[in-house]
Order: C-alpha cells, then structure tokens, then sequence
C-alpha cells in the first residue's frame, strides 16, 4: 500500500505508554472528585442535531461533527441541494463540548437526582477544528459541575476539588484567577458602554493578557465603540491600578473604577475567605479584566494557572441560565473544567507506585503449558504484569525495550524450567 | 417544553450508581488483562470512510454511522441526488468494532510495536441497527488480540486471560466451546458440499443451537444446497454423535465424519492439555458444529458461557488473514471479546470492598468555610467520598437516598460544629 495508514486528520492513537499514563490520570481524576463528593455520568457521545445547534455551544456550534441520516432519499438529496443546505441531511452530531449534554441529561433525569447535584464528566468531544500543535479533534474534557445550588458554597466546592485534583497529579503550586461578570458588566456601564456593546467590548478586553492595555484601548477605538467609554478605559489603565490583587473586599475595590456595586465584590471576599479558612492550598487573586470567552456566564469566573507554565490549565464559572433551557425554567448553575490534554503532557511519565512486572523470556521450543503456567502463577502470586517474550539474536535490546516499557524484572525460561521457584528472577535497569 | 428530552434514539445514559458500576467492571477487565501481559492501546472514535467500507467489517459495514464532509458544496449535493448516494458525501464514519480500528492501528505503529503484539481495547462502538431490548446503538466492547504469534500459544494466553478476567469479575464457572474452522471446512468437504456452498451452509448449521439437528437439515434443503451432502448430514446427525466432548483427540476424532484430516484436532488437543497443565480454570469442550458468524476466522473459534446464562459471554478465534490487510502482507493474529454490555448486568451491583462514604447534612445556614473545612478533613482522612447535602424534611427520605447511593456513614452539621472531632458519624442502614 502506497500511502501511509495514518489516524484520520487530527486525530491522535495512543500507544501502550501513552494509553497507560492517561488511564492513571484519568484514575486519579475520578478518585479524586468522588472523594469531594462528585458523581460520574455519562452520555452519548452523539446528540440529536437539534439540541446541538440550539445556540447554547456559542462558536462551537459551528465545529460539530454531523452524521449522515440513515435512509435518506434522493429526494432528501434533492432538496438539501436546491437548498444548498448540507446540514439538513444530519440528525445527529458529535457533541462539542460536555455543557450541552449535561443539559440534556439533566433535563431527562432530574427527577432521580439529588436536589444538589454534582456531576463529574471525564469523556471525549470533537471539534472541526483546523488541525495545529497541541490541537486536537478528538480530545478529553474533564468537567465538575454543580446544579441547584445558588450560593457560592458551590464555587467553594470546585475550587476545592479542582485544586485538590491538580494536586493529587503532582500539580502543587496552582492558583486560580478570579472575576465575576456582574462586576465585569458593572465596570463596562461606569466607564459608559452601551449594553450593546459589552459582547464586542468582553471579546476585546479578553486579549489583554496577549496585547496589553495599549493594544486593548487601539482595539476598542478600532471597533468604533463608544469614544468617552474608550477614554475612561484609556485613563483607567493609565492609573496603573491593574487587577491581581487578593480577595480582600477594600483591595479589590480599589482596583475597580468607583461606582461599581459591591454586592459581588463581597461574594468573591467570602470565596476567598471560605477557601483559606478551609486551608485550601494555591493563591487565589482577583483579576477584574479576566473574561472568559462563552457568552453563557452570568456570576463568577475563575481560571487556573501553575508558576511554571504560561498557560491557563483549566477554567469555569456561573452560568445559571443555561442547564434549565431544556427544562423551561432558570436552574443554577457552577462549573469547572480542567484541560486534560494540557496536564496530561505536564505530569510524570511513571506512576510511582510500587508493583512487579516481569518479562518471561523464553525459546520457541518451550512448551505453551509450562510458559502459561509461568505466566499464571507469578500473576497469582501478585505480579501486576507478566508477559511473555520469545528470545531474540539481542537480548540487550529486548530488555531495553521491556524496561522503557515500564516492566521491572526479567527472567529467562527453557525447556527444564517447571516451575516459578526455578525462575531467576532479575531486576530490569 | 411538550416533547420529553430523551438521549438520542437506541443510546443510553448512564446515572451515578450505573456508571460507578461500568467502571468498577472496567478497572477489573483493565488489571486483569493488564497481568496477563495485554497492553492498553485506543484509537479515535472515527476511521476514514474508506477504511470502514474496505470488506473487513462484514455485514456490519452496512451499520456504520457515517460523517458528513465539512465544507461540502452545492455541486457536491447534486452529484449525491445525481447518483442516489448519500455516502459520497461522507468522509468519516463512526467505527462498528474494534478489529477494523486495530489493523489500521497496527499498519500506523508496526515499527513502535513488540514483535508479539498483545493488545487490549475497551472502548465504546456504534451501529445503526433498530433498536430493541438488549441491544444499543452505542456499545461496550473488551477485546483482546494477539498479533505475530502463529502458535497456539496466542488461543491458550487468551483463554486463559479471558477466564481469569470473568472469574473477577464474579462470573466463575465458565466453559468454553472451542472448534477450528479447518475442521468445519473439512467436515463440510467430507459430506460433499462444494466449496462455493459453504458459506451459505455455515449460516445454517451455526443456527443449531436454535432449530435443532431437523431444522438444520431441513434448511439446507430448502437452500437448494447438494443433494448427497444435505443427506450425510442427516446421517450424521441421525448416527446421533452430537459435538460437546472433551479436547482429547480421540473424543474429538469420534464425533467427526472419518475422513477429516486430523492436524487441526491435535492442535485443539494441545490447547486443552496447555490449559489444564496450567490449572486454569474453566471446562473447555470441543463443539464441531460451533461456527461464529463472522467471515474472516481462518483458524479455531471459540465461545464463553456462564451454566446461569443461556447466551455466550464472549467470543473469538484465529484470523490471520485480516490484520495484515493494510499493510499488505499476512500477520497471524488471534483474538477473544468479551460481551461487556452483556456481564455488566450478571455482575453484583456492589464493589465490596470496604471504604468509607460520608454524607455531612446540614442546615442552610452553616456557612460555605465550615462545611468545605469539614468536608476537606474528612477527605484528608481518608474518606473516599465526601458529600455534603442540605437538610430536608424529610430526613429519613434523604439517608435512605444516601444509602442507596452507596454511603456508608452520615453526620449532622450545625453552625456549633467546629470540627472533624464534633462530628458524630453513624453508620447507614
């Protein structure tokens, strides 16, 4: 065959090393949020085409992956093509996120769930996304959500447990960035932006971290926004009162231009206080120009970032309007989504723990039964792999390649072997 | 909203306790086969259209959910109308098993693979099929393959795991039918079927489990097959030396027509002697009219069941034509599947092994830092779940909800309660 057979376009294998380091995290990840009282769920990993593109997923909506309705017509053919409209001929689609099932799901089972409910979802999505470095089409999101509960004990309890997970990964050292689109929204109205604006404005003042606050003030002129709006903003950073500063209501005010109401101020002081009086570990700061890109916020949002690494390892926030769309009524809601594909690539290789994998080396003349009967008894006796490997011209190598493999000793079996006291069991470099 | 929201047609979610349940079972398959040598690959969720329509699915390429090409043109919909075929505008597919995934997967990777390749795959597929009770069009498969092991090393490790796998998972007792299709091949020679019959006679002799010994003979008429050879197997069947006998060589050689070569028997012979030298546990007989539905078995076939179960647990065989497939030459390759979505329902609901699982009820007003500083001490002290939920009228309601959601313990929490040391914690019923 000519061409080479590779995975389709953007989409990743994962060999036995990286297959096995991700079942760990993923282990953790579970062990972790269930210990903090969060219950996996799973969904389809398709949804109905209608509930998919129902203007909850914002820009994502765009990159879903549409499946092909079975039995179509050519009169279905027909019509998609007078209409020019490839997407009539879908029913179903891949999900792009896990916010718009947990929706769904919750709407379909909110009856045998608890009052509060805390959702764990570890699960792949897929996006159309033009492939590049470190993205992916096919990729993990680990999210924590909690449903019913209005006050910020639930922003308390994903800060918590996603820190303590980050932890538990070998993660230590996180802090998270906090906002809260109330005060976000309340500056914007001081410094005199239309409520037409915000969404352009929010989408500009995202990128401060990449352009700065020239670059951000240049972009809102650019837009044609409203000029007074622009100059207070001009003069605000010109004050050089920029944000991260800790959750202490006085200091947080007095970053933010006078006039903005203090009623989110104050939950973000008692985040910040409910945190430390717990002894949860990592910094949290109050970052008045931290965005977030969805539209769906309506309260608090966070950001998590470690000291060694310039990027965010994972985000969340308050989006109240959204998990009851398919219920009909307003739910609140609280979410936390860790990068998975990011911390995978950023934690050990090895899992640490203390366990026996032993290579069976063995000539093609030893018999089936005496090497599974090896192969038997060491895994009775507690090894937590065996596997059996037939010589070659280069044991050197052969080892070698067992080692990187992660197996922990060898040993060699022939014809007179007959039993695992005969073994001579060695430890592999 | 009138309409109730459902998860897409013939696919399922999993709640809490249900997916606390898949996964338990997934980490058991995971260790065990992980000790028996088999190493952990995944591949996505989508092959190339190409890859899945190539011959190798068999029947169940007709159930592929396909992907709709992103970007498609309105030219692109006329020539789909033009030729009546929805498929062209396909590019993706969602796979249908995980055979087709892994001989790709071995064509992508050979060079970055041991000689001997013991795979594992636990990973969901998809299938059009009308959805009925039992059956899903989003499914659970557990298969493991050996690849580049000509011998009948290969069926003896993967017996042997797949019993130890289903014996921890609480399913001991299984036996294993085995047979080879070289037998089957030559048996149907002896009677006097023609080589272009055996196709068609092999579907009707695997339904004899189904219609009995007449009702095979009596479909085979009606397929019109050869006369003489449609009447040797009523003679055989009406010698009434039924299949169903020890892997001894001379049992097996009894129940077959004389005449079948008798090479393939010795080696079904030395997989039972292997077995049994190694103590593992589990019945095996040979059944000569075992056929398995699939094409593409070239070597011995074999099936798992439970006494407690009138269906098969599992299945696999020797198919070494196929995996070579996208690398153009042959690769010998074995492979045994368990049915997970099949023992996922015959395994206890409960893990059984001892942890601690605290539900903290508390009043409304206790403030978020003391119960997130409870909650976290408990955590730190080893509880492997902790959660925390309001008070409600009804108590008694509330802890039996807990209990059947597997915790072990609960505990009030008032705004007096400082401590881990305050806490009375009573077990749940």
């Amino acid at each position: 065959m000519a061409s080479p057979v590779v995975p389709p376009r953007g989409m990743r294998d994962f060999l036995p090393h990286e297959k096995a380091k991700r079942e760990r995290a993923l282990g953790v990840i579970r062990r972790v949020y269930a210990a903090h009282g969060f219950d996996e769920i799973e969904t389809p990993v398709v949804e109905d085409y209608d509930r998919l593109h129902s203007g909850l997923g914002g820009d994502n909506e765009k990159l879903a992956f549409n499946l092909l309705r079975r039995g179509l017509t050519r009169a279905d053919l027909e019509a998609a093509a007078a209409s020019d409209d490839p997407d009539s001929l879908a029913d179903l689609g891949l999900r792009f996120d896990l916010t718009v099932p947990l929706a769904r799901f919750y709407a379909s089972h909110r009856a045998e769930l608890p009052q509060v409910f805390r959702s764990v979802q570890v699960a792949p999505v897929w996006r159309a996304e033009r492939p590049q470095k470190g993205r992916y089409r096919q990729f993990v999101q680990c999210d924590i959500d909690i449903i019913g509960e209005a006050g910020l004990l639930a922003e308390v309890e994903l800060i918590a447990a996603t820190l303590a997970t980050l932890d538990a990964l070998g993660l230590t050292g996180c802090s998270v960035r906090i906002n809260d689109r109330r005060i976000l929204n309340a500056m914007l109205a001081v410094f005199g932006f239309g409520e037409d604006e915000v969404a352009p404005v929010l989408i500009t003042l995202d990128k401060l971290d990449k352009i700065g606050a020239a670059g951000v003030v240049a972009e809102l002129r650019d837009r044609g926004v409203s000029a007074p709006a622009a100059d207070a903003v001009e003069a605000h950073f010109a004050a050089g009162i920029g944000g991260h500063v800790p959750l202490d209501a006085e200091a947080m005010l007095a970053v933010l231009p006078s006039g903005v109401d203090r009623v989110a101020v104050d939950d973000l002081a008692a985040i910040g206080a409910a945190l430390a009086a717990a002894g949860v570990a990592g910094s949290l700061t109050f970052d008045p120009f931290l965005v977030r890109g969805m539209g769906y916020y309506t309260g608090t949002i966070f950001e998590i970032e470690h000291p060694e690494f310039s990027f965010s390892l994972g985000g969340g926030g308050r989006y109240d309007g959204m998990i009851g769309r398919f219920v009909g009524e307003q739910v609140p809601a609280c979410g936390f989504s860790i990068g998975f594909e990011r911390i995978i690539d950023l934690i050990a290789d090895e899992a640490g723990e203390e366990h026996t994998a032993v290579v069976l080396v063995h000539g093609k003349d030893v018999a089936p039964e005496r090497l599974l009967s090896l192969k038997t008894a060491l895994v009775s006796d507690g090894a937590a792999r065996v596997r059996l490997e037939r010589r070659t011209k280069n044991l050197g190598n052969l080892l070698d390649r067992a080692a990187a493999a992660g197996f922990t000793h060898f040993a060699q079996v022939s014809e007179t072997t007959s039993s695992v006291a005969d073994l001579e069991l060695r430890t592999l470099a």
